[in-house]
């Protein structure tokens, strides 16, 4: 199975409509299941140095098949994997980046967000996933 | 002014209705007017390979204001300027990108198209900019 | 609107009568507002190394659209974004980049300072910006 | 002996002025002898696609000491070394590139135009290493 613009669309609409209602324009992006972008939205007045946050974010999602944070317990100080999150041309390990998983476990790719605070990010990047799981 | 999120995706849903007459699934990307991703699709079907030709073509349009196949003019076996297409890290000098100028000679950005046979690329990114240009 | 050569010139020029002022050579760079070079000069004496960092730091003013140091709070020890300093092709995080914006709010681009302390390279980037502003 | 920063600017603003004076404003580049950026000016109306062709028609005059257009005759088509303009992270080989050697022949460092016709460019070029010459 494969993620369709059908569904990057929507996911990508909820997002929007998220950052919307919480009024902090966001970077969103959508990447499948190969780590290939298939959709991106930068909304207005978002910082452009958070396009490459939000992008970064959904390849840790997607490499790791898990939210973008749980990379942090591994190479956080103190952590088993120090130097981590260098690899794959840097990842990123705070909070915005979502597997898009089905109920089934399949994972066809990830949503990244970045603009806010790493929560309103969070919270966005949840709305587009909502979108997705249904 | 500002290329705005409504403007690219007007422009991006043109180029995709007239990929989907055409029945070519097409990479489309729009940059801003400082070369900062705005939007991007990729249509169900559309080869991987061509995201990076549909960027670098719109990269390519932003960064000479002109559509991406005048550079091959200078490049070409026998042009001025050989080798030009290696500098920027890496221009596409065919066709299928585009620079969104308004009709006051503003340039917000730039449309890129891939995807298809060259001529293919032309007419979408052509929908894609008359939906800019109104 | 757009940052002027008028405009740059006038404020590397008053950013350098300020390094020699305070006899510390500075790397001086002025970026536009998508981040493209506009004008760079080092000074006589300035360390070749921190080329790359006052370029970085006027990158960083200019995509996030703050001052250089404010990313810091984000990304320093237990703060909630750590790494997002080497997203971007690194960002540089402490002070001596300032965003080139006009009182209206607007900005322009950036002019990041490096080669002294970094309260002397602030000194020099704020003369810099008094120029610009004013 | 090393290129001051008197004698960069004495550089640039030749340069620039002559590019006025044929109404073409152009990227203007000069390095240090080691090759790293001793100043740079974007004329206003300078295309930005041309800020990297520039510095690599300087980089290209100063790391093999020749104008840059010399290079070509070793790496065009039937030449004895193809593909030489891919080394050194893409030298470019068109003219616009000129050294700056002393009468002595120690060379300083390098200047590269880039913005109009190769022609255009090497005006400008010429005129900034008048300047320099004396």
């Amino acid at each position: 199975m494969q993620l369709t613009s059908e569904q990057a669309q929507a996911i990508v609409a909820a997002a929007a409509a998220k950052a919307a209602e919480i009024k902090v324009p966001m970077n969103i992006a959508v990447l499948d299941a190969g780590g290939h972008p298939k959709m991106f939205l930068r909304m207005d007045g978002a910082v452009r140095g958070a396009i490459d946050i939000a992008t970064k974010k959904a390849k840790t999602a997607v490499l790791f098949e898990v939210n973008s944070e749980t990379l942090w317990e591994f190479c956080k100080p103190g952590g088993p994997a120090q130097g981590l999150q260098f690899t794959n041309d840097i990842l990123v390990t705070f909070a915005g980046g979502i597997p898009l998983k089905t109920r089934d476990g399949e994972m066809l790719g990830a949503i990244g967000i970045s603009g806010g605070e790493v929560s309103q990010d969070v919270q966005v990047a949840k709305a587009g996933f909502a979108a997705f799981i249904g």
